[in-house]
């Protein structure tokens, strides 16, 4: 049986909607990071990054998105939810990810987090102050050169499609306006109206 | 044809070290980012990233290193490179580049490249002085928790150890004392014998 551990308005949101797409048996477990259960030795013992998401399943945990959901994809691969026979284009697929994971996910890090990379409070200011370009940057990368449509990967569905949605969902907090990117926000409309969508938010109290 | 751009002491080395585990055919194009190459239109054309590595391919080009390595591993499956008929074991491998991606090789960035997180040159200098704290709080956990050992995933090489060797390589210039790890370290003395990895140095001019 497989096990979610997650947190509201995380990015385990990506990984939340793409067992709900591939009808996964999976329960969840919800960790309090405002409580901060992230950091309790209860959970660092399962996740010593004390981050979200944690795919706990029957040989151990997983974790990272970009992981997570390629894992998904290959063992319900009825789903079909990432090009499994094509080396290329699964490589497209896990670049863009890896793009989510490694660069914009960590631009919108440094409004709230910056305190992971620096410790004086005016430096932590500074990150704050240059989020809305850092992050509208990548989402004028993100529109322009990577998304294909009517879904990032073109004409089929794909473990893109709920992370991207799930990182757009940060926009308006981040200080980015969303309608500066047209196909991305018509994108996170047409997402937030699929049934596995509305499920998993409404399993984290946000439906 | 593959052909790998790279920068020498970048990550791109993690990809050329699989290119050459894998016997793959491949040319390579040296990007000169002293010179500011990865900012010169020519090369904005093929990756508007602007950042290395990049392999070109038949069917166009593929960015991020945990995308590559995948790639490759996929590409050369007699190389075995990843456990590529197991979905969880696969998924360990990718979680392992992920974080190197997302979270080490993040970390190691704030030493020179805080420009772009922050504009203020007291916040980048800010940035530079936690890297040691940052990086090596990385190793620690790789070192304690997830290099299985004698290679990242255990008995068999993978697509994570040349990564690992890539950015363990950083440590010293990061003000990190490598032999507080002793398995990465050893790892890292292991991986610089192997042909493959002494072949790609060589072709990066660092041989």
């Amino acid at each position: 049986m497989l096990k979610l551990f997650y947190a509201p308005g995380s990015c385990a949101l990506a990984s939340h909607i793409a067992l709900e797409e591939a009808g996964a048996d999976y329960t969840t477990h919800h960790i309090d990071t405002g409580a901060g259960d992230q950091r309790k030795p209860e959970y660092l013992s399962i996740n010593p990054k004390g981050r979200v998401p944690v795919l706990a399943t029957d040989r151990g945990i997983l974790t990272e998105n970009p992981a997570i959901l390629a894992f998904v994809a290959q063992s319900f691969p009825k789903a079909k939810l990432a090009p499994l026979d094509d080396p290329f284009a699964f490589a497209e697929v896990q670049s863009f990810n890896a793009y989510l994971c490694a660069t914009v996910h960590v631009a919108h890090a440094h409004r709230m987090r910056g305190y992971r990379w620096a410790d004086a409070p005016a430096a932590i200011e500074e990150m704050k102050r240059k989020v809305p370009e850092t992050v509208g940057a990548c989402f004028d990368l993100i529109e322009r050169g990577m998304f294909k449509g009517p879904w990032v990967m073109g004409e089929a569905y794909s473990i893109c499609d709920p992370y991207l949605f799930t990182i757009a969902e940060w926009l308006e907090a981040d200080g980015v306006d969303p309608t500066r990117f047209p196909k991305v926000h018509d994108h996170r409309r047409r997402m937030a109206e699929r049934p596995a969508v509305k499920r998993a938010l409404q399993q984290e109290g946000r439906g």
